[in-house]
């Protein structure tokens, strides 16, 4: 059950974008427990908290999209490792777009409450996406 | 069982650096599938392969730990995540010493056949380790 809520959650909330299907995903609080890099790490999120991080984080790369490698369940967990892409259509970290397709691998854990999500702990592969960023800004390097 | 294994090999193999320990564990090809920045990344190493793998990988950072977070595991894998530390006390790409505690954090998936581990797909954050190194070496900034 809780597989299925998230890979729903993962594809209607940040592969489609929708931020009015958040409040049918996530807990009153959803807590960025670790999650390096990433400007919410650390905070406590409502329900308006998470739709802002959705819209501002989809923004630049408006068509991508996590696709799942592998689903694990425990009690009141599931972890996902995932594949991502999208194109570089607005501006990131101050590097203006460059309309090449940006790629990035990462996992995560999802922790669940009463069929409602609380929180994650995830990791990426930022430094991935940061050297295609300069290599795209600088091609002849 | 395979997540009593992994715990094993993890304690064992790379936080005590026990390279002969090594054959008791990995099948006779262990492929790295994925582990962006990794130098072994989409390599097949036999067992002396794995063990220079290890001792290269430790000898800038001797006391090193993997701390596991939490254990998953499906039919043929187990995915953990964990919390890494040691001391910086050999070149880490290019940069001197320092002798200061590093700190990184990942997740791995690693695939199982007849109790022997066949290879890891993994994410870590090495961003956060590159930006610790470039603190270190220069810590007015």
């Amino acid at each position: 059950m809780k597989k299925e809520i998230l890979q729903s959650f993962i594809q209607k909330v940040w592969n489609e974008g929708d931020v009015n299907a958040i409040a049918g995903y996530i807990a009153d609080t959803y807590t960025v427990m670790h999650d390096p890099g990433d400007p919410w790490d650390g905070m406590a999120l409502d329900v308006a908290g998470f739709q802002h991080r959705v819209s501002s984080s989809r923004a630049p790369v408006p068509d991508q999209v996590f696709e799942i490698q592998e689903l694990y369940e425990n009690e009141n967990s599931v972890c996902i490792t995932w594949l991502w892409s999208g194109t570089h259509l607005g501006e990131i970290a101050g590097i203006p777009p460059s309309g090449k397709t940006l790629r990035m691998s990462g996992a995560t854990v999802y922790y669940f409450q009463n069929d409602r999500i609380t929180g994650h702990w995830q990791i990426t592969d930022r430094l991935g996406v940061f050297q295609q960023l300069q290599r795209n800004r600088n091609p002849e390097t």
